[in-house]
């Protein structure tokens, strides 16, 4: 009974709250348009207490809460154009002390957020985020072929000094760590990476390799012991040291090993990754077309097989770049500014 | 005759530098290797002659120099693990020498931008390309519903002091334009919002009016007349103040009438919208599920109808940010350190 009490009290106070804040707004409405003189009229033309009782009623209904902030929006991009100085920072200083009023309401527009505390907790981009001493910049860039997102990633370690691993790099510190360990002989060097990799010669493998294989990786074809056995390698890397990571499905790996990270995709307009495609691969149009959509369903499909996931959809990411909006160079610097790390590192 | 002796004598002259800069990659290859003492070898296993000859032969086709790149970056990333600090310097300077005497060939990795010119002209986040001191900061913001995609561009725009306008207040600015001119009476305000605004009362139109609209609207609809108004409305802003606009194809028409603008697309996964939107509109999942499907529909549909784009395709936008890895507040903070502007203003 005494519960209940309480409860009716509080919910008049708020009530109480919405209305001093409504009237507030009224009278700074009022104010706003002396100042500014439009023949536009002020926001609120209705009469002053409907004006009132529904402005606090959008004040603790959602989702209309969010009309509040039109409304509200509407009053200050009037008082931005007050040209009397005075004026305008006498009523653009009541405009922000309202809002300071309405973000202390519960039902405040904004005040629902859409973070995902498990992914922001895991995002070195997201410098509200406290991470520990022991925690290393590891940015994981995928990327479209031909929208220049090896160029900008290899430019970016660079920029950064930190370490810079792609599917090359990874093939050849796996086949050094294997041949030192004597279960993996030479000829089985840049499997993962042969669509890119011409200029290492070429290898059949037939049926009977194949079954060997099988059985020499614990039941896994060496298409999955490479991954496996490259997932172990960023994981471990990533106790140890800063870096970036092409591809690789990193991203995912991260995510589901908890290691903070940050991940992006590079894009670019298919017509000018073509364009791209035929100056750098040499081919005429029709080739660079052909090749570019083999290598994005590639991409998709490897992508897809090892994580369950949609490669290339934004949401997947913490960040897409449109590369072409940039140019190479000042991708990087979008990249170092957005981690704040531009012009000098301050992570750590 | 001539002119083919002089190309002859370029031609060789390249390959006298490339052969130069292989020669030494590989003397820096074996340095960094001695100094490392790493078990794994060094990256140029084979015999000297025929490694440096290799080299070269990458530093001028296309596309093979990206795994010049690789094999940099293998070195490199060696380098970096020198504990000598003096030794380490040393050969990191020597390689950072290497990678200049790389980026002056004509066909070395990274040399192919992916920039679009008109497009990159147009990107004022692109700090690289200049302005003219006319230009306003104008940020076009797209979004999925559910994505607090307001709620950052709301706040965004308090943080940056600059104007706000989403569909309430251009229907509020144009009804009143309208109003003013005497051509559009109350009765017709807020048809584009009606989706989103529930707290002016419900209309309906029947064909009678559908017709006598169309005759008022010059063989418009009366949603194009609107849409058309809209434009107009945000081209002619763009010319005297810096601003953020939600949606309402902003970003094409913008593009199409050569103004500069930024472009970002906020999105975040369905899940975690499907929640967000329960909690601010009061619904089942069941409820949520469909109404944002609903959205996302009519959304794709408005900017398909007058764009002839893809909606929320990331390569359309500079940038897409996934709201849910960083929440509204650190979502404003990353834009703001993207285009320069934190912690205080540098545009301008």
């Amino acid at each position: 009974m005494q519960e209940k009490q309480i409860k009716i009290t509080l919910e008049k106070s708020t009530h109480q709250k919405c209305m001093e804040i409504a009237e507030r707004l009224y009278e700074l409405d009022g104010e706003v348009y002396r100042c500014v003189g439009s023949t536009l009229g002020r926001t609120f033309s209705g009469d002053r207490r409907t004006t009132i009782k529904n402005l606090a009623m959008l004040m603790y209904t959602r989702p209309q809460g969010h009309l509040l902030r039109s409304e509200m929006a509407l009053i200050s991009n009037m008082a931005r154009t007050i040209k009397n100085r005075e004026d305008r920072s006498h009523l653009m200083g009541e405009y922000n002390e309202i809002l300071k009023q309405v973000a202390t309401l519960d039902t405040a527009f904004g005040k629902v957020d859409i973070l995902d505390e498990e992914r922001a907790r895991l995002n070195t981009a997201n410098l509200h985020q406290k991470f520990s001493e022991d925690d290393h910049l590891i940015i994981c860039i995928g990327r479209t072929h031909g929208s220049a997102g090896n160029d900008i990633g290899f430019a970016l370690a660079d920029a950064l000094k930190i370490n810079y691993y792609d599917v090359e790099i990874f093939n050849q510190v796996l086949s050094r760590l294997e041949a030192e360990k004597g279960s993996v002989n030479d000829d089985e060097k840049g499997i993962i990476g042969e669509e890119f990799d011409k200029y290492r010669s070429n290898r059949t493998f037939n049926l009977k390799k194949s079954l060997k294989e099988l059985s020499r990786y614990h039941g896994l074809t060496r298409k999955d012991a490479v991954f496996f056995n490259q997932s172990d390698l960023i994981c471990s890397m990533a106790k140890s040291e800063d870096f970036i990571v092409m591809g690789r499905c990193a991203d995912v790996i991260l995510k589901n090993n908890h290691i903070p990270h940050i991940s992006i995709f590079i894009n670019a307009p298919f017509e000018l990754r073509v364009h791209r495609v035929m100056e750098v691969n040499n081919m005429s149009m029709k080739q660079a077309i052909r090749f570019l959509k083999r290598m994005d369903k590639a991409h998709a499909k490897y992508y897809n097989f090892y994580t369950g996931e949609k490669w290339g959809v934004a949401e997947n990411y913490d960040l897409c770049i449109n590369s072409s909006s940039y140019g190479i160079d000042e991708t990087v610097e979008v990249i170092e500014r957005m981690i704040n790390q531009h012009p000098k590192r301050k992570h750590k």
